[in-house]
């Protein structure tokens, strides 16, 4: 029996690689007077809602399509992680 | 005392609102051979390093920060987590 996962995949970029989006949102924070922030990092979020016949097949299933699509493992770091599953 | 908290903020289109993003992504996923996705949606992950005194003024200064500038509570749904303190 397969069942529907939700299943959340965190992507961010790597250390030590420019993050201009997270750049103009720390510069933009410091202009409207936060005060005490020492990075922003921006990275994506991506839910998939998918049939599977486990939680881990569900992970490494999206684990595949990170590696082939979603994420880009030469810049970006990425976490998988099964959430839950999704009532028919 | 100040510490340096790690803040994380997930940011996720509201139901109903449209999301090309994601829909390119499921369509991407579906030309790949990939079965059993049934939704992709697509949003952004902020990661926050903000000195406060405690982790509840860590989450509230970064919910202000969401209101104000990081999301558009109009069309995006938001979701800020205190991770951790971080080492100095």
């Amino acid at each position: 029996m397969s069942e529907t996962f939700s299943v959340d995949v965190r992507i961010t970029p790597r250390g030590g690689i420019l993050d201009p989006q997270g750049e103009t949102i720390a510069r933009a924070l410091g202009n409207l007077g936060y005060e005490g922030v020492s990075s922003v990092r921006a990275g994506r979020l991506v839910r998939i809602e998918i049939e599977a016949k486990s939680a881990d097949a569900a992970q490494s299933e999206v684990e595949r399509m990170c590696e082939e699509l979603i994420a880009n493992p030469t810049i970006e770091d990425y976490v998988v992680r099964v959430r839950d599953t999704v009532g028919q």
